[in-house]
């Protein structure tokens, strides 16, 4: 069997991390970088670890600054954030293939099936990244901890090729699960992101400042039943007790910033389309109303950078 | 008839005003003062109005640094912010008779039946302050604009001295509707205030931000749809083109900082109990719920400057 060609579309804190995982076990990996191109061609792509630390030197980084350059790929690992989607099926158009399998590592719902649709494939991965890592400069990804990936595939006969992914990661030193279905992985983690990504953003808080205000527990439990009724509502089962498990979980964390806090305070564009707008959509069609999850979408659209205000 | 006694509990920017009014038309009017006492016995009182500026000298203002050396009074104007009223009922009451008309002016519901019961009324009366006013230094109040009362009495026999009341007060030339019911009164005052003071606290927002915002609109409105409700089981009935009429009202004026924003930004305690709480709990207890509204309230709880965050 030839050997995979992997690209990494995104290559931030999560693309540059799990992509240089590949490359250092031997797989062909092609890299798309955006402002910080000029310097890994000079510099190379260096990731510090707590797995220890690794650098790919620039003669052996195949780096890009655009997707038409790149070969056309088997497998495609999209890390760049939702908020680009609308961009993003122009943008690896010249790469897919036929049978590419793509993997967003993305947050949120519904993107596999609206990548799907627009470049007409059979299938399309998923992927949720249960990780620690920043980018702490150009071409320089900080791997603070964890690194986990949960798979899975929209569209059945993505599964063989997908499970070949989840043992090329494996072989890579990366803990994989494969699911046998990414909506449900992505409802679960829904279940955490829809109530305290949009606090955290709306109140300026960390995840301990939230946890320390019964109120605020209050309506992150209730924003969660509602997340779980809708969830229900699309065939996915979130058991009950999950929501008391994940608040006395999050309650013991250290003080932890949700990425789309992170996003509000370096005044990037909040996630909001497929975190809120998609799940709120959803549920709709099928019937359920989620007003505290709405109101907190509303919200959001106001403090959203990208929403300009006089 | 001898002439009546008038307290002022709270001489800020609303007890200052309509006090020195009262007293400018020749009535008995005494004040409680906190802070500004010893500035004001050497100083008096200073209104700077758009109706043109006057004072009170020192030796015409009875000013007062405690209820208990104030006398007794037959008509009690509260200007305090009801995030005070756990100390109202004591504070008040060296200088209650049996007949004190005590007149609440204040945001929110529930307060009126809350003293009544305290303090064993047979009536309490009520105020809404249509006024654009402001504390500007010590015993220096800037009356900006308007000055409409709308005042009402829980309790049918306090009526008659509400009617004389009233009276008083454009006798002093200040406009006043007397209203059968303060609690209609006060339902129309929250159909705005609920989402307008909540949202610009929240979000750090004036009026004009929030009603450019589209999704904002669309919240404002449905809190307003679920204050209508809760109105509407509690026996008043406010017109659905009222909603709208208050919306584009809202988006006519110029930026407008509501009390709950400012009270923020100068890190006082948020009227969030007669403002939110009780109007959440009554509507509950009618079997109405406000998902929209309590998401605010849990949220105000987070910002209010009075809870304390590690």
């Amino acid at each position: 069997m030839t050997k995979k060609v992997f690209a990494v579309i995104g290559t931030g804190a999560i693309g540059g991390y799990y992509g240089a995982r590949l490359h250092q076990s031997g797989e062909d990996v092609h890299f798309l970088f955006n402002s910080d191109f000029t310097h890994v061609r000079d510099h190379g792509l260096t990731v510090d670890s707590h797995y220890g630390d690794f650098s790919i030197p620039p003669s052996f980084l195949q780096a890009y600054s655009s997707s038409e350059a790149m070969p056309k790929a088997d497998v495609i690992l999209v890390a760049i954030k939702t908020t680009s989607n609308p961009l993003l099926s122009s943008l690896i158009a010249p790469i897919v293939k036929p049978n590419t399998l793509i993997v967003l590592l993305q947050n949120g719902i519904g993107a596999e099936q609206e990548l799907s649709e627009q470049l007409n494939l059979p299938f399309v991965g998923g992927g949720l990244c249960f990780i620690c890592s920043n980018k702490i400069g150009p071409g320089h990804i900080d791997h603070i901890d964890y690194g986990r990936l949960t798979l899975g595939v929209y569209g059945a006969e993505g599964q063989p090729l997908l499970e070949q992914v989840a043992q090329d990661f494996r072989n890579a030193g990366v803990d994989v699960d494969v699911e046998s279905s990414i909506v449900d992985a992505r409802w679960k983690k829904l279940l955490w992101n829809v109530p305290f990504n949009g606090l955290s953003a709306v109140l300026s808080a960390d995840t301990k400042q939230i946890m320390q205000c019964p109120e605020l527990v209050t309506l992150a439990k209730e924003i969660m039943q509602e997340v779980q009724a809708a969830a229900k509502a699309l065939g996915t089962d979130l058991p009950t007790p999950l929501i008391d498990t994940m608040l006395s979980n999050t309650a013991a964390m250290k003080p932890y910033h949700t990425s789309m806090l992170l996003d509000l305070k370096n005044q990037r564009a909040l996630e909001r389309q497929y975190m809120y707008k998609n799940v709120l959509d959803l549920a709709l069609a099928h019937g359920v109303t989620m007003p505290k999850t709405a109101t907190l979408y509303q919200q959001l659209c106001f403090i959203d950078p990208a929403t300009s205000h006089e």
